[in-house]
């Protein structure tokens, strides 16, 4: 069953190895299946060498597995809430990239510092809290993704325009329209990452691009008088 | 048309993955042929592992597409402005090169530190303004391209002596006599922006280079005084 | 004898390279058969590209060769005074990978910054001093494994939750259940060192992550409720 | 003639592309042959992917060309002093690598912060002045290689201990037994330039490692009782 989203999903994993974005296991993609509420996602734990595209399993939106002789990857209830309450997103990536995490670990956002950036991310990538005690003992992966939804809303960001942030003490979430687009930001947020580091140990006192760059950089590349690509 | 140019200028944008300058597609190379004036541009938004010579894309001075199926890349009306107004210069080549782009973010222009940069560029690489609210939504790509062309006018600076700049906020535009002189400057650039970067983490007081050190390697390599090489 | 330990503790010193942690023959892997007593160890100063598993060198734990027509590394010592004193262990490993000795040559312990950390190292990697005058003219590799062994015993740390530390001044040793799994700490070792680097950079007044959260990531990897991976 | 030399000096300078120590044709590496008197030695300004043993150049002592169908590299004149003042030395490298040279940009020496260090050079490594404006407009590249060895006797270095200097502004001489010897110096350099860096971001007050450890280490490797490798 869904033959086709298990290539996708399972290009969309390899693609993490080839551009230095995990070490060993450390990360997974899933994508979803609107129309029958189905996802398929990286088992846990198997190197990527000997992964092939037979061995993503198919999850239902109550967390239940529908087909895959592996566990699902152990963020699995992180995606499913992810995808429960963002309707729009149809893929998902979660990886260690070594400047996205060190930025959680510091507890920052990232701010938009240039228009690599804001060419693909509306605004700062925000960085939330650690679980409470309490919520990492009850359901720690499910309430990552009960925590990412709430932050969100709470900072009012739409999560097409801000399709990834930094959980702190932990590393990144990144979402797209599909599998791909979903590792294609995780790409995008490593470099970010990268060079907004750079920015600061250049120039301290660095600011955030002007909104009127940011908004023109965005908005050439997305939405209704986007004119970059063919 | 412009068979030999199409080639040379797909070749030179080649070389911008192979020299890890880009990620993506977020970079583009042109050449002019100054008989026919006509110049050749990469496509817009278009993976480099797909690209052919015959996707380059012909325009004229005046702005207007001569030939090929696909859409120029968005920032053609810079590259125009820069082959109006410098009539020396053959190719030009905009990436997002990490620590270049960093100090783009910073606003800082570069320091010469020493003489791998003086071999190449004679003084610091100067960070331009950003544009104004007005700039940008009038004619964004076009008015970076007077942009560029006024300061460096207003620094006084000799275009084929100070082969870059820094786009606030942006990255770097390079150019040079020709597309891969062009690729060969860019490649300069972001291996000084990356040492001058750490010059000052090792020593934050660091002095640019004597400027008699700067001459004799400036003039080591360029003018009829010129002995590197063969 | 011993042919199957061997071409393990060749693999694992081939994995080296491979993972980017070693210059020149600047490593070591060795590996222990608990029944008979004997360890496997890689020659000293071969290069690696010339190294077969022939050329492995089996030890006795009186620091004996066994069988090898090369002489073993010059760590052995070290390596030695480990497998004596941690019997759990079954693989150890010597680097001067670039960031885990920056932290070595600080003199500073790392921090557990974040899961990645806590995935595989249950609190900071511990710097432990420098021999004396004295220990270091009588028998320096010796006393390099009795100073980590009695540093570990005053630290109060389990050799099996904390596989590795920094010598000051010097690099760090890692170990584990076999060479290969000493090796795999070492590449964490390494990422989380640097990643460490980062974090401070990024944010000066850093902490540690949260101890439950640490708790949470070493413990869904380790011990009788484990449930990452297959 | 010297085929053995020049395909030993062909061979060394191709290792600086293959360890990432150059960029297109920034560095030259020769080989002396002390019985004639004759040193071989890369040509000016020629592509590495281009080169061949044949297009080595051969000079004497007297800074003639000998044999060669090409130019010398620029820096010969600096070989050439380093040739006549240190007679134990067989081999000499140039090159801009990226840390060593940052260090070169600061104007500071690389202090000796551990065993890494301490295994091939003993002390730090000196980083001396800029050339005077008469230095440099009259015989620049031979008066770099006065300077070099009239500082070395000034801090009075064995150049055998001691086989690397930085040249302020502008980058490291490294020399050796032989030419493969002094790129294999040339990597050591850089590899302890780029940990000396971290050491001091990750702390910034860290001191040099202890005289009687930087003794142990150098002395573990080098002279009579040395007892590294076979």
């Amino acid at each position: 069953m869904l033959e086709e989203l298990k290539e996708q999903v399972y290009q969309a994993n390899m693609e993490l190895p080839r551009y230095g974005l995990i070490t060993f296991t450390w990360g997974n993609v899933s994508g979803i299946d609107r129309e029958s509420g189905l996802f398929v996602i990286k088992p846990s734990g198997v190197d990527y060498d000997k992964l092939t595209p037979e061995d993503m399993v198919v999850m239902n939106l109550q967390g239940n597995k529908v087909e895959g002789s592996y566990k699902p990857s152990s963020d699995t209830a992180t995606h499913l809430e992810l995808y429960k309450a963002f309707k729009e997103i149809g893929g998902i990536v979660h990886t260690h990239s070594s400047y996205a995490t060190s930025w959680a670990q510091a507890g920052r956002s990232i701010p938009c510092y240039g228009t690599t950036h804001a060419d693909y991310i509306y605004g700062e990538v925000p960085c939330i809290r650690c679980l409470t005690k309490e919520e990492i003992e009850d359901a720690y992966e499910e309430n990552t993704g009960h925590l990412i939804v709430n932050e969100l809303k709470r900072l009012n960001k739409d999560p097409m325009a801000v399709p990834a942030v930094l959980c702190k003490n932990h590393g990144p979430f990144v979402w797209g329209k599909n599998a791909m687009d979903a590792v294609h930001n995780a790409v995008v947020l490593e470099e970010v990452a990268k060079m907004a580091y750079r920015t600061e140990i250049i120039y301290p006192k660095a600011a955030p691009a002007p909104s009127e760059l940011q908004d023109k950089h965005y908005f050439r590349k997305h939405g209704i008088n986007a004119y970059y690509g063919q």
